[in-house]
């Protein structure tokens, strides 16, 4: 099958549905991908309490669900992944068989890139689940003619004050090594020799490890650790995390039942950027 | 099917076989299971570089082998994993199907206790690939009239000098979380209410984890980091190991590729006794 060029005529392509299943060996697996531990997040590891699953679990198979965009040309080898965004229509059960339907929601002519925004959407026999987001930005792919898109310069940008939580956790040296086993297997986040060929020092952290760590911030501190109570969570990968950073999630309550957040390392460096989550008060 | 007694009488029972199969996936969950990481261990936990299969992962499928033991009537609350032991043919291949044979062994009356021996053999189409030992230690099931069996009192001990190696290695706070996903889900090693009705004053260390710590350790300084220089490693279960402890494994070397090992914690205690390794020079 050829591939598709990028352009703004990809705008509502549908991706053929695919199917996700999983049991809870795959959400603890996931769990302690994002740095869940047995003290303090036993009911995420430990099938006897559910487990409960950590609503960013979601990306997951959202992962899978964008998997038809192998069907346009795309340079991975130029590929960022800008944004991550995800919205939880009900709680995910500890076991369970999904459909997922991906497509392109957005094309922006950025100049000299390009930018694919796709949508995917969950639903079993009892209803739609979650929607997650990816933000794609492929460097040298654009200048096809395309509308530049809305800026985000002033988006979810924290207030001028203390944040109202902060909640700080260590990523392991062999994190990524854990996180990579749910399933995204790319040697960047493992192989120190294939970092340095794509131009970093050393392996980074999976950009959705650190959001999954957010994620857990988010649900201990505003949804009272009730998954139920988590609505939405956007984010943009602003900076690398390394092995054994520590992850500095900031949290200022703005409004009934909205948040604006912001992740650091121990470096001040800010890694996710303009984020916003929505949970039920 | 009703189940037999504990008595001499088992000695030879023989288990129906059962199959195991496995991918590169399960044996990276293992080896981070048992201490593993990127740093200094990446051959055993990144697929892109076989994965190495470390030789402890014999016990995996080896504790399938030994399931058959169900048609022995033991109590499960006063059973102890007294001593196990493991014998590779060849090197585990990061992917592959093999059929299992348990059978029983020995059988020893210790007066008030039971002994069972178990041993699992392993083999594929290329023959057999190794072989597992396991001793059950039943409290309250002996006085059926049995031989007492032979003495281990004086078996492997260590010589009165200073270890040939000392590798040192910390188990984490999330360590039997991550092990038990390898297949052993007993509540007794991540749930602190089951610990402590069981009697322990919080979860501990799956003895099988200590063994994979202990055989990485075996593996690296005496097999120079090559499986298939690795022949057998047994091992006695002395002391219980908490999360967080540090487990100090000591390396006499005794003769040609003969090794004397014992494992301790940072509290001095030993929780691997008499414990022998053997290996290709």
């Amino acid at each position: 099958m050829s591939q598709r060029k990028i352009s703004s005529d990809l705008v509502g392509m549908t991706f053929a549905p695919v199917t996700f299943s999983w049991t809870w060996k795959e959400v603890i697996l996931y769990a302690l991908g994002v740095g869940a531990k047995p003290e303090g997040d036993l009911d995420y590891v430990f099938e006897g309490k559910g487990p409960k699953v950590l609503p960013t679990f979601a990306v997951i198979p959202g992962m899978v669900g964008g998997s038809g965009l192998s069907q346009i040309e795309i340079n991975l080898a130029m590929l960022l992944h800008g944004e991550q965004g995800m919205t939880l229509h009900r709680e995910i059960p500890p076991e369970g068989r999904i459909k997922l339907t991906g497509r392109v929601r957005d094309v922006w002519d950025k100049g000299k890139a390009a930018v694919i925004v796709t949508e995917t959407a969950a639903e079993d026999d009892n209803g739609p689940m979650f929607t997650t987001r990816s933000t794609l930005f492929i460097r040298g792919a654009g200048g096809f003619g395309g509308e530049r898109g809305p800026s985000t310069a002033g988006l979810n940008v924290p207030p001028e004050r203390q944040p109202d939580h902060v909640v700080e956790d260590v990523t392991r040296p062999e994190q990524g090594a854990i996180y990579r086993l749910s399933g995204d297997f790319n040697p960047l986040h493992i192989d120190p020799d294939f970092a340095k060929m794509a131009g970093f020092d050393k392996p980074i952290v999976h950009g959705l490890c650190t959001y999954g760590f957010a994620g857990r911030a988010i649900l201990r501190v505003l949804c009272g650790g009730e998954p139920s109570r988590f609505e939405s969570f956007d984010a943009r990968f602003a900076d690398n995390v390394y092995f054994g950073d520590t992850i500095i999630t900031k949290i200022w309550r703005t409004g009934a039942g909205e948040a604006i957040v912001q992740a650091e390392t121990q470096k001040g460096n800010v890694v996710l950027a303009q984020a916003k989550a929505t949970y039920k008060e």
